[in-house]
């Protein structure tokens, strides 16, 4: 047996256990009673830490040592993607990984009672703490992958794509919103206000539709359950997804979006190619480009005029109210310039975006301190919405991650809602019949093309060299905003 | 640090892999799509796996070698059964260890079409081969641990229990049984037969139910579940106990009294010595001493005059039907002679699982070969309850236990039925009151006395150690014999 196929062997059986975690994690957040969670924190820390030995034994390092180049392109991909998870996981030493976690999980707790108190003093040691720890380990990894330290946090999320090329792209959305945001306000005022019928709107009737609108959306539940959680997400494995949602009874759509959402993600995950499961090469190629699956269906194509119109006899005969595709859309298409980034509509959201990547780029070159993060914040959100938080909780203080040690993943979400605007574009010169077919519900021309052009590369391709195949061009800004202009300024 | 201490870091670890291990089995039955299953497969075989390696690695062959006897009486059993887990996991060479895995699984496979077609030819040669596999592997578990062939494997299940010691005890329990059983029929027939409404019973009400008397028996839902799965069982971990169970809407106790067995389990386990939390000495002490907790409270506790009497206007209510204790006794306490051991009556079980015993001792010692197996059953049914099985689905067909490999498990059933009759006896000596508050529905006494007797003794005492500890004397027939002539022959 060659040097490399040993190393295929030795990454699915890492790749098999990082399957168990997620399933746990799924059971954690969707099933566990409440006494369960210390023992299950003790589970996933053994899996972590048997993953870091396994990952980094001297067997792999003497494969990878010895293994040729595959001739496969494929193949060759996965080798420069093993060497490189290889590298991460041994390039930091074991007490900064081991004082990180204990700083993230420290923070986190602080954070959570902090943030409704809007007390930012309160978490402040705590988070400079996280920052300082996260700095260290930014040199380190930047030394070992010849990346500047935030290009190597955020390659941790996203790999391919820098700050330098992120940054001109949010400049040019940064313009953009400066005169289209007015506009489309001024628009929006002039246009009737149609509103949604009170409800109530009954969970299991919710429930029943998200199924529904899932399962015609192309996820097949043979494969995959849904449930519910605080927290909504994607979890589980490629032939086992499972996705969560939680349920609003006086809002019928929060819950239908949302899983919608979740499976764009699920469908990119189910479709990832089986020849190589369990290898690098067969996972998904990142969180930006998972964001733009995820949002082409939510935002691309479920908000489209055509699906809206779909959607509103389907929800009135469910819940036995009157809903109309003029109150949808004024329900899912309304602009609004607001403190929470999570509550955001498609317009502002890269402006809360924005705003985080440039603030902690600032923190982990130390151009900018923890003790003066509120102000800065507070500043950034003036400059771009114009509109200043009355307080931390509805600042600095509202998203878990910075808190949590996540730091260099802010972008993610909006270069995967403007890849998502980009391959809609191209998805349409090549699917003529595509709104007809959304009129109907249908979404299996859009997901098939996906599953060909994203889905079905794994991690053989960057986040821009898979647009530039899908597409023509890398990451372009401007079939955002033409999608925006096109939604919200006509 | 000692290497004592040392082998307790190794052995929690191992612990809590099989914690995990515990959750994904639980997700499997209660929770998975179906197209999971392939890929849970792989995930319980690698943690089986890397369980197997951290069991037999050098490290804890020298900290076992190295490890002097602890002075505390629970470290120096917590050893000895570190060195017993390890003496097991190292005597069996890898090669026969995978065969016999491949043999089981292949048959088990056959026989779950073979059953139903009635077909033992069909599986009769995979059979041969886990019988001969199995036998194969007790003969080296026999020269390692110095126990018969037989004993070898009964006491992977239950430990410090020999044939030589049931023997007897199921022959004796064979002539009460050829003396009571007529008598109890013949008391039957002239008692007035007083039957259920036909129903139909929801499924969501038995659920609540369920739940409502599971807790009020003393479960702790903050640290379990209960869930539907087709095979009821009783999984998961020491702090998060997950309960199955299934609905027949034909019939209401079925799933009450399954619920009911399965929190005499989670009792167990939810009492277990919290300071040996993941150690061996930690766990419950064996097979039949967790069945003699389930069964303490299905048949003793919840088939008690008292507690039907507390059962029947619950019941009542909950369904809108009236459900009397007459009627609750004549579907519960209702002795028949049958051909399925699990749809066996308290009285006719332990017949079915005396044929097992004495049939696969044979089979083990080569004194019967599976060729001849349909008719020894045949006969040895007839032999103890003067039946004859029509076909082979309802006689050597009926049950998994043999096709999966599990030989020297049946035993475990009928002594934990017998050790609850003699617990059972044994508190009510030091529980005056235990009637009028089983007349509650109150539990509490019956269950402190077992947490303080049995459960959190873990694996300190084996089975007659137990019993004699909390009893005063070793596994007695008599007290069993005794229950079933007070609650059927007066």
């Amino acid at each position: 047996m060659t040097a490399y196929a040993r190393l295929e062997q030795k990454f699915a059986r890492i790749a098999t256990l990082n399957e168990a975690t997620s399933m746990l994690g799924w059971d954690a957040a969707a099933m566990m009673p409440e006494g369960g969670a210390e023992a299950r924190g003790e589970q996933i820390a053994t899996l972590a830490g048997l993953n870091h030995e396994l990952l980094t034994s001297p067997a792999i390092a003497e494969d990878l040592a010895a293994a040729a180049r595959p001739n496969d392109e494929w193949q060759a991909q996965n080798l420069t993607l093993m060497r490189e998870a290889h590298l991460r996981a041994t390039a930091l030493p074991q007490e900064l990984v081991e004082a990180n976690s204990r700083a993230r999980s420290k923070c986190e707790t602080i954070w959570r009672s902090a943030r409704p108190e809007s007390n930012f003093a309160a978490v402040r040691p705590a988070l400079e703490e996280v920052f300082a720890r996260t700095r260290e380990a930014a040199q380190i990894l930047s030394a070992t992958l010849n990346l500047s330290p935030y290009d190597a946090l955020m390659s941790q999320y996203q790999r391919g794509i820098t700050a330098a090329d992120v940054a001109p792209i949010f400049a040019d959305y940064e313009t953009f919103l400066q005169s289209a945001l007015p506009r489309a306000e001024e628009l929006q005022n002039q246009r009737a206000q149609e509103a949604l019928p009170p409800g109530p709107y009954p969970a299991a009737i919710q429930e029943s539709l998200c199924r529904q609108l899932s399962e015609a959306a192309g996820l097949n539940f043979a494969h995959a359950r849904l449930d519910r959680s605080a927290h909504p997400f994607c979890g589980g494995t490629q032939t086992d997804i499972r996705i969560t949602t939680r349920y609003d009874e006086s809002d019928p759509l929060s819950a239908i979006t949302g899983v919608l959402h979740e499976t764009g993600h699920a469908l990119y995950e189910q479709h990832l190619p089986r020849k190589f499961q369990r290898q690098p090469v067969g996972e998904a190629a990142g969180m930006a480009t998972h964001e733009s699956q995820s949002l082409i269906v939510e935002m691309q194509a479920v908000r489209s005029d055509a699906y809206l119109a779909y959607l509103a006899p389907i929800l009135s005969k469910a819940f036995g109210q009157p809903i109309t595709q003029a109150a949808l859309k004024r329900r899912l298409r309304h602009v609004e310039r607001s403190f929470i980034r999570v509550e955001a509509d498609e317009m502002t959201y890269p402006a809360h975006v924005i705003l985080r990547f440039r603030l902690e780029q600032a923190l982990i070159a130390g151009d900018l301190q923890v003790a003066d993060l509120p102000a800065a914040w507070n500043d950034g959100l003036k400059s771009l919405l114009g509109i200043t938080p009355p307080d931390d909780r509805q600042g600095c203080l509202q998203d878990i991650h910075w808190y949590d040690g996540l730091i260099g993943y802010f972008p993610s979400y909006t270069l995967g809602a403007m890849a998502a605007a980009q391959l809609m574009s191209a998805a349409r010169k090549t699917l003529p019949d595509l709104d007809s077919a959304l009129a109907q519900g249908d979404l299996s021309g859009l997901v098939t093309w996906l599953a060909t052009h994203i889905h079905s590369n794994g991690s053989r391709l960057g986040f821009n060299e898979l647009l530039q195949a899908a597409t023509g061009e890398k990451l372009n800004p401007k079939a955002f905003q033409n999608h925006l202009t096109q939604r919200y300024l006509s």
